[in-house]
């Protein structure tokens, strides 16, 4: 559990706490990852009252391991910190942007991912919660996020109760481009794609949803084309809510 | 050089240059970083053709690092791939949009910051390129980049020829908040920033761009308004052009 190679994610934790000092030392190292400019363009809120989990759980499609973890922790994109230094040294600030809201987003995944692996070395297991992005007003509200603020995603962290085994991933040539992309025959996704397409769990998800194969299990349950416009309409007015001009 | 606690960039580099199956290696760890519903959202594209790298060079605002160093990686988010997947088996995706956007930017930056501790465990040095996001149109078409792809970063990698101290960072407790976000008061950003302000590089800022603070030289010497506004602009229109409906 300890290097950029193992990581596992971990849905069920023992009760004992996460001490405050090394949670801190872990956040700690967060900020020693590269960010844009030296602007440290990230928060994190941390959720370890019992009130606020169960309702940070329910804003997250009631997944369990939020309430069963001792804490979790609310990635964000920020540029409000930065911006309010600004407002005080009467500098004039122009941040609340695309390209700085994506700068943002980028700075805070680098934090997050550090974190994470700081946590592992330190004997932690994490599971990353895509479920923020639904939800994102209900998680604004409850963390009382302010402008420039963006909830990107929600890590439970806790010791492990269990020991996963490695997910499947696509063969590493998948995702590797030498000099210029190489477009995707027909052919090549076939060879790519045939082992997470052959998986016991993958033949099991086709049959119990009455789809051809894989792929439609994604486009037509998991992450429908409806959604994607729903969830991106409501995202739009929430960025702009938040203060960014896109 | 081993642990998300020690990250220093690294802009110049021995002349070894870094074996491919060592970057094979260490780009696999990229991939078992965290990602959205297993739908892995990236791809990287490695420069080591010279000519390729003077371009990519000139197209980051000419970082001499790019040159310098043996290898570069543009670190690409990516639904191209997976849609390609659906393509061939007639499942309707709905993934080039805003939702989706951040979605595989965060994918593809955890798929990144694990690649670059994966380097540093394996005594190479990295450095981010910020400049990616204000060259997209030439890096896009130098890649060959397809719909559904945008290039977020490039990384420098090599053997260091240099050993940089840390840089600093605002006190870790800048970017924590309790259970909720605590607004930055006047007293709190002087204590967070004081640090930051009293460098005697940071003076030097100051007095070489005539400024009146360290906030003013970024606001007004290298992140201004202006640019803000007029890279977000060209941002939208090369987002479109890749196939984004935002």
């Amino acid at each position: 559990m300890n290097s950029p190679y193992s990581h596992r994610s971990i849905r069920k934790y023992k009760s004992d706490p996460v001490p405050k000092s090394l949670l801190r030392d872990i956040i700690e190292a967060g900020t020693r990852a590269s960010n844009t400019g030296n602007m440290q363009l990230y928060s994190v809120v941390i959720t370890s009252d019992k009130k606020n989990k169960a309702k940070l759980a329910e804003y997250n499609f009631n997944q369990p391991s939020i309430v069963q973890s001792p804490v979790a922790l609310t990635i964000c994109a920020d540029v409000h910190r930065f911006c309010r230094w600004c407002e005080f040294r009467k500098a004039e600030e122009g941040y609340h942007t695309l390209l700085w809201l994506l700068s943002s987003v980028l700075d805070a995944s680098l934090f997050s991912q550090n974190i994470c692996l700081a946590a592992e070395e330190k004997g932690l297991g994490i599971c990353y919660l895509g479920s923020t992005l639904y939800n994102l007003q209900k998680v604004i509200d409850l963390l009382k996020l302010p402008d420039g603020v963006l909830p990107i995603t929600t890590i439970t962290m806790g010791y492990p109760a269990e020991s996963p085994e490695l997910t499947d991933r696509l063969p590493v040539k998948a995702v590797i481009h030498e000099e210029t992309y190489k477009e995707y025959s027909p052919e090549i996704i076939d060879e790519l794609y045939k082992g997470i397409e052959s998986l016991v769990a993958s033949k099991g998800f086709v049959e119990e949803n009455h789809v051809e194969n894989l792929a439609q299990v994604y486009t037509d349950v998991r992450y429908t084309k409806k959604d994607s416009i729903e969830y991106s309409k409501k995202m739009l007015k929430i960025l702009h809510k938040q203060g960014f001009d896109i």
